[in-house]
């Protein structure tokens, strides 16, 4: 990731209960429009990802992290500065494997159900929160980064935490990345 | 309106982008779903109307605000206290009529649209920011105040400023207000 110029150095702060109630009326919307819950997954997967693309500039001149040298760093990073800043919570980073590759976020809280008190009848496989897998894959593609996000553990399902995967699919070119610093 | 016990003084913050571009995906999946600029205006509104009736009373809770007892007054309110809260910022508050029940909350900057430079092609009759007339006339009904709420005016329609609309629909009984204090 670069370091770009810190453009807008003033957070933009909103209340909370809008954003959420203003989800829980778009996954609504989609839970009418699309029959499969599969099917509403995929699009609020898809309209995250066109967000991600959008907020990451933002993201980066906001936060002027500096540039990362690991998949670790850089989950690192999602949890403890992205989470922070757009959802005001830091979940917990897992890593999955000896590869380095594959982690987990533990969202201890989701701001994002806050007001949802179980899945709507008829949508047990509904990611409700889907759109944040979307925007963390399409912000990581924005810097090169291809990523499978998926939810693997879901609180609004009966599980005892909401974990969301991410896989990393490339193998970072550490060498080259070095000889660009 | 009453005052209820302050139960949850800090605010929730969240960063306003993020809310933003989840609002540009709901508007764009609405207008996928409707043809006509008029069903998307209808559905922000009766969508903003279920937010607003949910919101306010976390809105009384956090303001603390007292009894109002005048219409003045409450759109006052909504403009230097709701506004602020929830979208940060401050709009101005004219008066339209002399029975005093009329009011324009005039917006310099509307948070809402700032990633968005025009109207969709072909959408002209679009009020992109409807939700907000819905959730303040949802918010009101719940107060006990029957309101119209509509955009007046509106920059992503070519005018000079936006303008939301409200006017209360019945006599407010102030003899009556002030016995029950």
């Amino acid at each position: 990731m670069s370091r770009p110029a810190h453009r807008r150095p003033e957070y933009h702060k909103i209340n909370k209960d809008l954003f959420v109630l203003t989800y829980g009326a778009l996954v609504a919307q989609l839970c009418k429009d699309y029959e499969k819950d599969e099917d509403v997954n995929k699009y609020l997967d898809k309209m995250g990802y066109g967000i991600g693309t959008r907020l990451v500039e933002d993201f980066l001149a906001r936060s002027c992290v500096g540039r990362c040298h690991s998949y670790s760093e850089i989950t690192d990073i999602i949890a403890q500065v992205a989470f922070k800043m757009y959802l005001g919570i830091t979940p917990s980073v897992i890593c999955n494997n000896s590869s380095r590759n594959e982690f987990s976020l533990i969202l201890d809280k989701n701001p994002l159900v806050e007001f949802v008190e179980e899945l709507p009848a008829g949508r047990s496989s509904l990611c409700y929160c889907n759109l944040l897998c979307g925007i963390i894959r399409g912000a990581l593609e924005m810097v090169h980064l291809a990523a499978d996000v998926t939810f693997l553990q879901d609180r609004l399902k009966g599980d005892s935490v909401t974990e969301i995967g991410i896989t990393f699919l490339k193998k970072l070119d550490e060498k080259k990345y070095r000889r660009k610093k």
